[in-house]
């Protein structure tokens, strides 16, 4: 890994200004600075400030509004949609998370399908925040397809991910964030930069039958459902898939399938829409609407050691606990700094040169 | 399909006596029994009829309770644990399923957790009984433990299926229902009794490592979590698998992972317990509680249709909707009657002669 590494703090206070130069209120450029440095903390660059340059030039061409009228369009006691009016998905998520953390205070579980959002960042960010509230969080948004059903032969779902955690006592907590795809597209895009071939369980050619051309995906194909094929469960991730564009496009009004618009501006538009721009769905449940929160946390304790205890596979440490990873990341990081691909800092500077904002 | 035919009003009415002679009263056996003769129309053999021995056989031994004190044990507007009191998973189930229901009536959501419950049937009979109240239904289930976590040489948790359901207006229904390891148990006894190998991405044997030889799982090796290994998304199976576990079993007080007792009481019990017997979570949620339900489900009836008409895959004739299969063989069965193998109609034969009640 030889990419310099800059502080959390440096890009954190880069991003927030380049949002105000953009026009974003002051608090919502805070939150939505946090969102996309939480992902690079985590070690999932491909949400992070790598895609800072792409939010920027949306609101500079006008395509996402930077002052947004958030509100809720239809409720009761523990549900909502709520209308984010073209704000950026950094905004519009945290908002909506919070009225479903809100709505749990009161009802005891809240959930909010949204519409009218854009990229919400990793879905990982929003469970986590309601750890520190003692609830257990959800979050699932619908992405631009990439992904076909299982027997299709073109894209019509997105990677679509769902998103869970659970506070531990004094474990740390399960978090869950996984995209419904076998691989995120990042994967296809790192092997069609290093010249290699794709294992033949990634995606499908424009016939949809498996292939190992990682070409062949941006080509006409598409990345196939987690479990691959109808013999190892292909079904399954199409149904995941299709649970979380129903909950998250077609629940609140927004685009869902094959009309979610690209998170890139240059590659146009769907010419037929089916909803409001991009949608979400969050969840909250307060721990202690279920019995004391502290007696479910030692059991949340005791499930973690036991997982971990297990008899390991050979030639393997045994298993992890979902969020060892990326909590792993975000410590080495926090001390150590966010290493930036030259790529990556190029954009920022870019941005810099472009804004004034100083880097 | 050389098996016989019956009826599905037979087998349900000698389901149904069966239950009562085993103590259970009558309004719960008509319940316990429509749950069985729902898996077996909708074509899951394994969880219909054909285990209606073995639940006999829990009674009367008594390892289930026949007239269980189903009650809440803890709740908000919103939510609730409840305790099933060790009664038949066919009728806490239900009972639960109902509580989520009326809570949505009322709070726009209800969220259930259930301990102290049995093994309940198919999943998706729960998500189904939401649709005609408008809403959208949940339901999850923890199980023995049959799956090995990504990296595990061992079991650890249950097939812990995820079931969703979602109404459209002229279209049927999308209907979710689907476990979370790569395939089912049955599919590994089908392949021992047939002498046939299974492909190396279903199960690893006692060293964590794929295995071909279907014997290697009930000799101490274990399913696959969905996605097989880590290059092909086995940690997301894991990652579905622990968020059951975590909502169904640790939640609500249930056992959960490893303690979760078998079906079969013959194979007695695990030695260590960590909690009240099975675990369900339930979710119901008011579509109007998002927006109005006909716009809602006219817009499901868009995402069918956009589903159906993908470009199919070369050699198959296209993606199908969740819940086809299942809602063909319904209707088929409904009108020709049910195939039972000469094994399931000697059970039935075997519980008419011990019981007097005539099949």
């Amino acid at each position: 890994m030889s990419d310099k590494r800059f502080s959390a703090e440096r890009l954190l206070r880069f991003t927030n200004a380049i949002f105000v130069d953009a026009g974003i209120p002051d608090e919502d450029a805070s939150v939505a600075a946090g969102v996309l440095l939480a992902s690079d903390l985590r070690g999932i660059e491909s949400h992070g400030i790598a895609r800072l340059f792409h939010y920027t030039e949306m609101l500079h061409c006008g395509r996402v509004n930077p002052r947004p009228d958030i509100h809720i369009a239809h409720e009761t006691p523990s549900t909502a949609t709520v209308e984010g009016d073209n704000g950026l998905g950094l905004v519009v998520g945290p908002r909506a998370c919070e009225i479903a953390m809100d709505k749990a205070e009161l009802a005891g579980s809240g959930w909010i399908a949204v519409r009218g959002s854009n990229h919400f960042g990793i879905a990982g960010y929003y469970v986590m925040r309601a750890l520190a509230r003692d609830m257990i969080g959800w979050a699932m948004t619908n992405a631009s397809p990439w992904v076909a059903p299982l027997w299709g032969a073109e894209r019509r779902l997105g990677t679509n991910p769902i998103a869970i955690a659970f506070p531990g006592l004094k474990e740390p907590p399960v978090v869950i964030d996984m995209a419904t795809s076998v691989v995120a597209y990042g994967k296809i895009e790192i092997a069609r930069r290093n010249g290699e071939s794709i294992p033949p369980d990634w995606a499908v050619d424009e016939l949809g039958q498996p292939t190992t051309d990682p070409n062949e995906v941006p080509g006409g194909g598409a990345l196939a459902p987690l479990g691959t094929d109808r013999e190892r469960g292909g079904h399954k991730g199409y149904c995941l898939a299709a649970m979380v564009d129903l909950l998250t496009g077609v629940l609140p009004g927004a685009n869902w399938g094959p009309f979610v618009p690209s998170f890139w501006p240059r590659n146009g538009e769907p010419e037929q829409r089916g909803g409001q721009g991009i949608g979400h769905f969050f969840g909250a449940m307060r721990i202690d609407g279920f019995g004391p929160a502290d007696e479910f946390k030692s059991r949340v304790d005791e499930w973690i050691k036991c997982m971990r205890e297990t008899k390991p596979a050979a030639g393997t440490d045994g298993p992890l606990i979902p969020g060892d990873c990326e909590r792993e990341s975000e410590r080495e990081r926090s001390a150590n700094g966010i290493p930036l691909s030259a790529a990556v800092v190029a954009t920022l500077d870019e941005l810099s040169r472009k804004t004034g904002v100083p880097f």
